[in-house]
């Protein structure tokens, strides 16, 4: 799959066995050395045929913690490659998912101005929804993904047998933004998410990727025309105004994916107040989210903490708080009216249902 | 002046009187509120006339020094912006020449991910050079300039006027680069450089405004075929690479423009003794960097110390060192292979020539 980006046109391809394809994906490129950033339990997981791939290059092995991904980390980081003697003839190679892409990109985009970077998605979330659209984001102190750049890798390769090793909650991570596209989708994607949802081993690797090549293709047709994210592209993020609020508020104890399933179901619930999407549907979508609603007692987070979060959305341009509703599939619209008492009623309706999940 | 961007394209434009036009630069803008930058030296300089045109919007004085452009200290940057409610819709501005434009560039390009930016360049260095072409640079430790992003400002308002007030060294250092550029023209280009040199007062806000756009348009044609700097665009490192060293052995005691006439001098002293520059041109260009090279004792900077920070050089791709060397008039190549040894033996000679000055 091609992707054309206005930094720098990327391809992703799907491989089977990646650890032992060394060669392949390596042959054909110019460099001097490589320098790996692998996280931590990919590491522990793949230790001896990872290091058997790196061989001699360098490599760092990271925890895929919130707190690695700061802006004051990032120093260490910087240091170790720069310390190691990294030159822009070399290239940045990453195993991990979402947050050591976010380390790695960001430091791809700003180290030198910019260096080659392969990356080797290892989480369903990374593999389906957050390996394209070129974005990095870095926490600054309490503000998840404050600081940012838009910088795509030079080639991505995905193995959906990593997802084999994922924990439960990882898994449903990626289910949970493989679920919203297919519901920013048509019909025909909607219909193939059901499918794929009712089939007995989630993890096969056949059917994850042909799932994951849909969901890539989906979020594609969302950013190519809208890269900069200043309309279209937006859209992308239902389910994670309320997903990164609740992300916060819980101390990141309710893993991203989960969070905007959990984000979708809000929004969905204000939609319905608001009278934009009929009973009817929304009924038939929280029948969706609630098998993959992360079990979590929604009663310990506090309004006025997710309300403090909401305020800080990157996206939101008035005084008035903003979230992406949703009318259908394939309709979602971009509300920048919400209201605080909104919030809190819809809250307080939405958290006792959760309790009955 | 238009400019094409792959981020975005944007403007340049001259202005008298800047402080008494903000109606004409602001009205056909839309946005919230407007976040100012505001070099200390100037903002000391103007500051009645600053104060009236920043009005009730939120401003913040930074003192341009190398050290606050450090990644560490850029944090209290994102700090008080964010502290103070910087929302998307709100603008950055910056008053300042080469360094509050790198920290404003860098966080206008990071902050939630790109952010609007208008940047008024103060000094000569900032108006006929940096203030186009997009980098922005952050130094790293002891390394300068180590972390950057491409990210032009949205608009460029440009009065020559305020060079009025820079002082030798400053004015001077712009001077370097504006000699830099005519060097990297044509015979045409270097004729107007000699006219302009000659003249009798060059803080004349006239022939500065003329050779100002001449400048620009010089580093214009250089970029915009090559803005993320892989080819045609490394020419323009001409003085640059032993420049940048003298400048980190000086301890920044030599500013950055006075040190690429030095740098300069130093090429074209290797681009000799290598016999790719005849001794006829390089006596003339020689006369030339003579009338400028800062006062400054030579034999105080360690060669070792040199080479040392060449080795950091960005631009450098494989053992040995990279220097732009110069031939004639617009014909500057780039050499990959120049030998510790080389800069040993040029710089004795070099050092000993330039004592002489």
């Amino acid at each position: 799959m091609k992707i054309n980006s206005k930094i720098k046109n990327y391809s992703v391809e799907m491989i089977d066995n990646l650890l032992e394809r060394k060669d392949k994906i390596f042959s054909s490129l110019r460099y001097r050395r490589l320098f790996y950033l692998v996280d931590e339990n990919f590491f522990s997981i793949y230790e001896k045929k990872i290091k058997e791939f790196i061989g001699e290059d360098f490599f760092y092995v990271i925890p895929a913690t919130e707190q690695n991904k700061s802006y004051f980390k990032l120093a260490d980081y910087y240091r170790v490659l720069v310390g190691n003697n990294f030159m822009r003839s070399d290239i940045l190679v990453t195993f991990g998912g979402g947050i050591l892409q976010d380390i790695s990109g960001f430091i791809a985009s700003t180290l030198y101005r910019g260096i080659k970077w392969i990356f080797f998605p290892t989480t369903l979330l990374a593999q389906a929804d957050s390996c394209i659209g070129s974005k990095t984001s870095i926490n600054f102190e309490d503000s998840k993904n404050l600081i940012g750049t838009f910088y795509p890798p030079d080639f991505i390769y995905i193995d959906s047998g990593f997802c084999r090793t994922l924990t439960e909650d990882y898994f449903n991570s990626g289910l949970g933004e493989i679920i919203k596209f297919h519901l920013m989708s048509d019909s025909k994607g909607y219909t193939l998410l059901k499918e794929y949802l009712s089939s007995s081993d989630l993890r096969d690797e056949g059917l994850l990727k042909k799932i994951i090549l849909l969901t890539l293709g989906i979020k594609r047709s969302y950013f190519e025309s809208d890269e900069f994210d200043s309309g279209r592209r937006n859209l992308l993020n239902y389910g994670h105004c309320f997903g990164h609020a609740l992300e916060s508020a819980s101390n990141f104890k309710v893993c991203h994916g989960e969070a905007v399933i959990v984000g979708m179901g809000f929004a969905n619930l204000l939609s319905l107040k608001r009278g934009i999407i009929t009973k009817e549907k929304y009924d038939e979508f929280e029948r969706i989210f609630r098998k993959h609603y992360p079990r979590f007692d929604l009663s310990t987070i506090s309004v006025d903490a997710l309300i403090g979060y909401l305020k800080r959305d990157k996206k939101r341009i008035g005084q008035d708080l903003t979230m992406i509703l949703c009318e259908d599939i394939g309709k979602q619209i971009k509300a920048d009216d919400i209201k605080e008492s909104e919030i809190k009623d819809t809250f307080k309706e939405f958290a006792a249902k959760y309790k009955e999940n």
